[in-house]
């Protein structure tokens, strides 16, 4: 699939013409949240193959970029992302991917659904005398979804320092 | 605000500490949805310094990659974005912000509320026979929010080809 070279910033925000923009690394970010509830799951990453792939197949594919390779999301663990809908931002440097998820509907590798499990406290809230901002995250999700050694065994953990 | 040391796998994924990933470029990726929705509204980028504020005072504060300066959003427009809940992911170098957006609650340059008013089709919505992938794009939002002339006048606008 080849897509429109990009020309001018009205055919590019006004148009229906598919141009995405890839950053220095050939990566578009992708924003991926649940369909019914609009919790964001997750923030990939997607090069132009894991983009045609996604809309192909209306399955989520990332670009991992820990591994280096293509990622079909769920490929592994079951988890699978079929996409309810696909959008795309005004200046198209950016995809939303509205999805439902397979199994029990988890898409972290930490083990929860979402994973912005972890609140930081803003503005009138970290005004308490307690607040410690060095120490300042609260859980969201209280118990795992799954236990990552059974899903993943000893694949390396994508988290790098 | 000191953000603590990433030092193991362990402290950042499952600990309660911020401590924030930036990339090459000094900058996290930050997922914002309306509260009330959950519709997605924007990507923008944080640098430290637009974290730091978007945590001491409650409203989103971004780096304008185009403009390249701190950008309290809604600053020129009136559509603040009033941050609900402020979440980051499981290996901290994206943050997801919900938010109130003030005014007519429009977030996006070009006028719409979302900046992601285009969908993509994708799967067996691209089998049918008219479907055109260089041509692809739906209009989700009919009518613009506000005119950008009004509220930006002669800004330069932010999309770069």
């Amino acid at each position: 699939m080849n897509f429109s070279k990009r020309t001018t910033v009205e055919q590019i925000e006004e148009g229906t013409q598919l141009s995405p923009k890839f950053n220095q690394d050939g990566l578009i970010p992708c924003v991926t949240s649940a369909s019914e509830s609009g919790e964001v799951l997750m923030l990939g990453y997607m090069n132009n193959e894991a983009l045609v792939k996604t809309i192909e197949t209306g399955e989520a594919h990332y670009w991992s970029r820990s591994r280096k390779m293509l990622w079909h999301k769920g490929a592994n663990s079951g988890l699978v992302q079929h996409v309810v809908e696909m959008r795309i931002d005004d200046d198209q440097d950016a995809i939303w991917l509205r999805v439902s998820v397979a199994g029990n509907g988890a898409s972290c590798h930490v083990g929860y659904k979402s994973c912005f499990y972890r609140q930081v406290l803003v503005g009138e809230a970290t005004k308490v005398s307690a607040h410690n901002p060095r120490n300042a995250l609260i859980f969201t999700e209280n118990t795992k979804t799954f236990d990552p050694m059974d899903v993943y065994g000893d694949v390396q953990n994508p988290t790098q320092l």
